[in-house]
């Protein structure tokens, strides 16, 4: 029995609202249960220093938490003037992820940068995070549209993640805070509408697992990504 | 004409959602406009350093603003390694006006830090943020009560805050964004409930102004603040 | 009775000394009693990058305290690797000031830095800061005439700062350290030769203020600043 | 064929050399090929501040690169004031692997720092430090075993890395840098010497990679750690 | 002959103003012709955390230079975030300086931080820095003699410093700035009131120099030390 | 009788050992006795910003530990997140050093970097860095030669560097870690092939020394800067 009360193979209650904010080209709040990312996609007319002139596009991606979106507070790290290895190792992922999907070539020289800040966290705040950025990617690269860029934003396919554990022995899919800070092992599997793998990341958190565990993470994640890329493409429906 | 077609003595609409965060002691999202800020308020046990032993409390308090909270897009500071100039002073402009109505002896020796969010900026946000941070600061402060500390949280009275400008030669409450950005003068105004001058800033953007004017500004304010006060009243109401 | 003897609308001793500094374009010692301000101003070729091509100039500050200038050391802010907020917010000030009375466009695009550095202080640092650039802007800029910029330097008006606060109960002027720690309330106020306000500050420390109160300290400020102007005309008389 | 006319499943020349280092408890020097990395242990009688008082031990990894060991000089890191998001990834996956194999509690209240530097690099740095931290980790807990700990070190098991990648449509073991840099997909396995997995870190380079792909991956890692796990036990040989 | 019309062994104008600061136990302004530098000494009850309990006390030193004390502005460190690799320098030659006359053990476990800050700079700050310390640390650990710690301060012997240099081919002593930036060596020497050797620094700016040459320069500072010696004492006496 | 049982006048065992690194232009791994530094040079076709336009070129040098190349664990610099004061003294002592020995305008605008990085420690951690670094610049700019730029490096002189320091009262040469750390005084003399005088940097550690002592010193240093030159024109033959 799950902590949540959910089959092993359920997703929390998964909200995705395009278009949260007034100002951003795109943006999508993601809630995965009561873990809420505000994800949003600026464009910017210029790329980093070294993709001058090379005619491609760049896709990035920062992460933050509020201060008091964890349970105890935790520190603000504008505050302490740098920002953990834990974010950059998040938000690395996040622009991979989603550079993974766009046309970089086709966007030509301009920059989209991802913000996804966690305004409450209870567990699996970089797959939220991958998911609604996919959709505020959507919708900024959608402005482009207008502007005669094509018929369809350059994204060669949706993107989304989300994480599996083990938990007392059990795969289960998309962990809450409750399972996440005390399962076994748990992994991050981002994947495309198609099925093809992006990223994995799995770690053993308390003794090494086995082959044969790993690919029951796997299948979970498999059904989960389906679901949500069916919310994507819901999401992008009420943006029209 | 004002450009949002408000009289010259109107506030914006003004939303005080309290109890916002699952996680926090105390919170409040307070939404002036188009401007939203989250509040939120987190009890720690110890004091700073040099507070120690005193037998007194603290409250302090951090602001921040989303990167694309703003029109266009503001570095992360986390990423850039320190908090600007600005930041600095309204986070110090926040403590010192919530603890101006704080008894800082009844609460012990306990800490209690306001965390002020900029979610969405449209003008105003540091007077959001005070007027927030007091509903949050009262919630986290009630809890104390329910342990037996007395009959009601140690704040001596209610704080809050309005900005006022003059435009194209007219004083006017509230700027909003388009307003504030064009502003001759502006000054902020923080004052208690029963209408005592806790802060006040003002500013000469354009050309220097005239004691009359800055009377006038400040009748203004009185008259804005008296109405956040009756706002935060029935926050609180809500809250029960 | 002030601890310095001082009816309650008398300034400190001042003294500011024209030219102090032998490399800078324009410097002032300001001694307002025992807290002394050394103010450069250095003329740069170049204006920041979000202001270059603009054609029109401007006036930017620092600040800093020695570390024994105060009563107890205060740490080195280039050792601790920041400068605190209240550093931020005393510069800005001064920037702010003396922008107000220069004509920005007149200059070109030419830079002038306002380095305000604390030798010895006792109270009211920011406000003689804010004082002696004025003089040390004018004669970095009277440099500038000499080179056929025109008949006079362009400044549209004297600049002057002065603290007033609530002592036991009581308006007084130009606060020194004794009065500034144990007031009631204080009020930097920032005028125009002609009696503008540029910047009000006025912040309680100890309990909210009246309104009748705060006119109290904005009179005894005008008449500060009238004697405080005069003697930078003096001081300027001094130089030719 | 690869750049190297080495196997698909063979890897690099490897030597592991322990006690390379005259001053830590353990060290070795994991050649992979060109890639060059000292491990060394250092034994603190001190663990972190949120652990004291736990009993348990704790094992933490530092990671760095010489500027001049990658093919075009690298910035210092410790010129440049922070380390690189990179940095910190690798250098937080590297204390993780070999904490799954260290019993904390066994080794009571004391840090062992295991610090990788890179002397020179030809891609695999992380997978040579993994292993290389082993042996090194290994020398400075047999120390203790002197001490009269017990009668072996509190390793659980042996842990070790290799990464493994799709070139030219082909799954390959132990990617040198022509092959890292150019490869569709690359992934770093860390197991343990009974086959458990600890941590797999897989990414799509050039495009999203399918399950069957990855299990080859998986399989060649499988391979190559049994033979990294002989290589360890030979360099403990040698150390006695 | 010499810019400055001096003979090649004459030291420039040399002013040691004692008691500068208000507010310090220690201070000397001293003055080598336009070389300015306050040295303050500021008595600590608590020696850094490495030295607790071991009963001995500490001499530290800072050094900085007002941003416009050169010749054109230097930037501000404190606003850079980092003092240089100069700065540095010079601040740990002040403290070895002044401890190697210091007995640490008589003064027991207080520390005494010399300040030493550059008002206006014109050649040989460091030296000007160190001769002035001497000074502002008697006058601190006067203060200690009245509290009856002795019959004298517990200095071994004065301690002063003076720069040399080859210019033109030619020795000369105590190097202005206009012969510092040309002279093809220089070095600096800090000598006791008895002649012993604290330290020497000696550079080849433009070519490499000879064993001769330097035992000229270094018969120079003999005589220069000799003579800033005896300025020193009257600086004490000035104090009584 | 010195620790190492080596007589007063010797050297301990030194191997340069030149093209150390396989991608470095110039590199050498310079031990004298269990100190191991490794020297790298890379050339950079840009020059820093000041210089550009000038037709010179530059060298530079940066310095650095690996953590446990000290008997016990020094903090990792990029950790801490700003480089030691002793740090940038030594990498600005080994830039000037390199320097005074190359003809910058012959080189034309290209920069050389020198990074000296300490693989184990045991005293005389710079000269070693000198020494090995002369090495690594001539492999460098060797390759200059065959693309044509003339007949020989554009060196003007060896350059090399020793220590020398006063033990138990004698003058003894090239100080190792138990010598250093006991020293009453030590000095490090950088000398070029002709027996030229670069830079002499001499300290008093214990108490101060006479002239007679340091005269003892520099004899020693010349005798060993003799024999290093002796080496490196060994290593360099080992080159070709």
């Amino acid at each position: 029995m799950r902590p949540s009360g959910r089959a092993v193979d359920s997703l929390r209650s998964i909200v995705l609202e395009p278009g949260y904010s007034k100002h951003a080209e795109g943006s999508c709040m993601a809630r995965f249960g009561d873990t809420h990312v505000l994800c949003t996609a600026s464009i910017e007319e210029r790329v980093p220093g070294w993709m001058r002139g090379g005619g491609k596009g760049w896709v990035t991606a920062e992460y933050g938490m509020l201060p008091r979106s964890t349970h105890t507070r935790t520190d603000r790290e504008a505050a302490r003037g740098r920002q953990s290895g834990r974010t950059q190792e998040i938000q690395r992922l996040i622009g991979r992820s989603l550079r993974s999907v766009t046309d970089l070539k086709k966007i030509g020289e301009i920059q989209i940068r991802l913000d996804c800040d966690v305004i409450q966290a209870d567990g699996g705040t970089r797959t939220a995070a991958i998911t609604g950025s996919w959709v505020a990617l959507y919708q900024a690269l959608a402005r482009f549209e207008k502007l005669g860029l094509g018929a369809l934003p350059p994204l060669t396919d949706h993107v989304a993640a989300v994480s599996c554990g083990l938990c007392d022995g059990v795969a289960v899919l998309d962990l809450d805070y409750a399972e996440d800070s005390t399962a076994q092992a748990d992994a991050n599997f981002v994947l495309t509408g198609t099925g093809g793998i992006v990223e994995i990341q799995g770690t053993a958190e308390t003794s090494p697992f086995a082959q044969a565990q790993f690919m029951e993470l796997l299948a979970l994640a498999q059904k989960g990504i389906t679901e949500l890329v069916a919310l994507q493409k819901a999401a992008l429906a009420s943006l029209r």
